[in-house]
């Protein structure tokens, strides 16, 4: 991914076991699950910061993802414990943009590379500029 | 399963290609994914019926599953073309249970059969009669 | 669900948070996701009989469900913390029973009751006794 | 996405009906489901020039996905049929790239637009050229 870590002040860890069901039959991760670790990591991210997810939805704030990418650099398994990176890469009127990688716990190996923008939509799902409050945090 | 024929006036068929994402590493139809079957096979029967689903939640009328339940007779694999049985096994009053079928397709393989009891609720989530309208279309 | 405590010897207990893919639009854990708590309990379960999962087929034995059910008591939100309980509640020759309960950290809630029972495969993939070790642990 | 059109001398077309399941909390398709459309879609895209996946595999050949990523354009309901177009955008001496546009159907409204890279890997599962059969059907 393009070097996006001009932002890069704060980058928030959590980790996740690999479930049986996020295999498929090459016996690895299946692709699409990453944005499923990446949804994860921001949420946890958003939590660290005191603003949990689930309270800007009852606020009628939403963020849902406009553009997602990932790059799988090794394949992970079942049972691996993941650690999942987030920090936010880019920060403009209406987007966020969360930087993510992903890596596997022990040997450290870099499993995944990704990002996801996320649009600030008001309470009609509207386009918004994001609140105030949230921008703060964000810096 | 038990012997729930009794309503069986209709069945009702739809066929679905497995996808890889719902393979897992034994190379075989995770079995969660089972559900999401059946819940296809509800849909297309409401839809048969002439009511579908989505215009229920439009009513403010919501289905959500009381009980489920699944017997795994055979594996299915990547690529298998399935067809799901979906039929009226028991009314009540604020109830509906339907049960399903999971063959394959061309050899005709009994791969799975469950069932799926769903609840009557009203545009305040709580429990309610079933709508007349759709009584009588179940029976 | 029956009374089938008792080889209730042990009740084992893991936590994990809702992700945002598990909700539905209706709000809540979409039903199918249960089976993948179940499969989560198991996991942890067999790796704290010091059997994990991943190290079984990697013997190439394998334990397919056979049959999986669910009753549904409350709904699960986004942001939850589940603690699903899971214990072996029939151990027969060639299978092994597992029960699980689902509760809302914090308030206690029952969400969801269920079991899932395992039928054990040979590296042929064709039904073979448990492994003694197996029967050993399960008692 | 950048301009990849220049292969574009097939696009292949599937359709496919939101699922319950696939949609979260805020009313309309999980971001992370639609790398599962684009797998439908390059599924069907091989089966199309006589080559199904499944097929490959049974041979060894394996296509993880090494890149993929997506734009959201609109968001897309339960019910929603969409259409999943895909064709190839760049073919190299061990990967290709696919490009996909879902839409919904009826009102041809663009739901998302992304692509995936697909990397050829051998029976021991390292990099390999991609076998002369694949590489003169994509061209």
């Amino acid at each position: 991914m393009e070097d996006k870590n001009y932002f890069r002040k704060k980058i928030h860890e959590i980790k996740t076991r690999v479930r049986y069901q996020e295999t498929d039959q090459m016996g690895i991760v299946y692709y699409g699950n990453f944005f499923v670790y990446f949804e994860m990591g921001r949420t946890e991210y958003l939590r660290d910061l005191g603003l949990p997810y689930s309270e800007l939805e009852k606020e009628h704030i939403y963020f849902p993802v406009a553009e997602a990418r990932c790059r799988y650099r090794s394949p992970a398994h079942y049972d691996d414990v993941l650690v999942i990176q987030t920090w936010v890469s880019e920060l403009k009127h209406a987007t966020v943009e969360f930087s993510h990688n992903v890596l596997r716990e022990g040997d450290s190996t870099l499993i995944a590379e990704g990002s996801s923008k996320l649009a600030c939509l008001n309470e009609k799902r509207k386009p918004a500029p994001m609140p105030e409050k949230l921008r703060k945090l964000f810096q």
